[in-house]
């Protein structure tokens, strides 16, 4: 069945995007667990009301393969302890499928994650373009004082799967603030690594 | 076998990225049979020592099926008679991939045609996405004054076909200037229209 051509005007100011099929927003309390201070997220949760950590505007033509979605993501700056506002992070539901990101505004990282347990960083400011190739868990994270805004773009057949990172502890790296107004990458002393066979697995995955 | 992630840096101003795997021209001579006045067009080949009409850099991480090519696209103003510098325009030989630009800076149009022969245009300025369905044969023009510099992104087993549009002696629709400084479409004496059959084989192809 033939699709009509779509225009969509991003405004990068807000993270918003015109012609989109839909938008969702994650709040802080959907991060529960995330992070290594978890007093200082619950006290944070609380004292803010909830706030929203993330906002996307995406426009999604269905799910066949071999075709595309893409949006725009907007995540606020804000620090717990010591760690930034950051998302869950996943790896495709089909892990051979990659994606796109592409910086708009504010400062950001990529974290990235191999099956084997590999950790990668990618600096995302405007203009930016990240590669996520396939079968990397990947994750943004505003380490800056402005929203971080990216347009994005990804097969439509990818999903998503959160359970990857919920079975190792979450990533194997997390992305703290260094005292010179910086970040640095510390162990995650909670990671549960891979087995060899699980890897394996996950590489092996096809659509 | 596993990739590693890629950071691309866009030069709107020169439409350059780092990164790159690739880098290709076409020069006015290429565009040779898609103009009107003929004339003008070699006159002009001939007196601006065939010029690079559009230049594209890319990055291709292989040409598995699920993977994304991404890239920009700067393409150079100019008249030909009453049209504009343009690409040839393509279908994908896979037809039913999908394709993504956005627009960065200058303006120009993305001229869609179905293969039943549909005409559809989308304006691209800065900041507009422009989604190509599948089995959409697309052409980009530019209509401003300044360079038009796009990124795109496009399924890596996507291809590009040519000669659909050789078949039908070029697009269903020119699209000209007209005498206010903007632009209109008019009927491309030159069309053969697809049959009905060669439109649903077209739309019947999959990977």
């Amino acid at each position: 069945m033939l699709k009509e051509p779509v225009r969509s005007v991003v405004d990068v100011s807000t993270g918003g995007m015109s012609g989109n099929t839909g938008r969702y927003e994650k709040r802080l309390s959907e991060l529960a667990g995330l992070y290594q201070d978890a007093d200082a997220h619950r006290a944070m949760t609380e004292r803010l009301n909830d706030p929203v950590v993330y906002a996307v505007e995406d426009f999604r033509p269905g799910n066949q393969a071999g075709d595309l979605i893409y949006g725009v993501t907007r995540m606020g700056p804000g620090r717990i302890g010591q760690e930034f506002f950051l998302t869950r992070g996943h790896i495709h539901a089909k892990a051979d499928r990659p994606e796109i990101y592409y910086g708009q505004q504010g400062n950001g990282l990529m974290q990235l994650e191999s099956p084997q347990g590999e950790t990668r960083i990618v600096e995302i400011g405007p203009q930016t373009i990240c590669y996520v190739p396939p079968y990397w868990i990947h994750r943004s994270i505003n380490i800056g004082d402005d929203d971080l805004v990216m347009v994005f773009a990804y097969p439509s057949d990818s999903g998503q799967d959160y359970g990857i990172i919920a079975a190792s502890n979450g990533m194997r790296h997390r992305v703290m603030a260094d005292d010179a107004g910086g970040w640095k990458l510390v162990e995650n002393e909670d990671y549960r690594p891979r087995s060899g066979e699980t890897a394996a697995a996950i590489m092996k995955q096809h659509a």
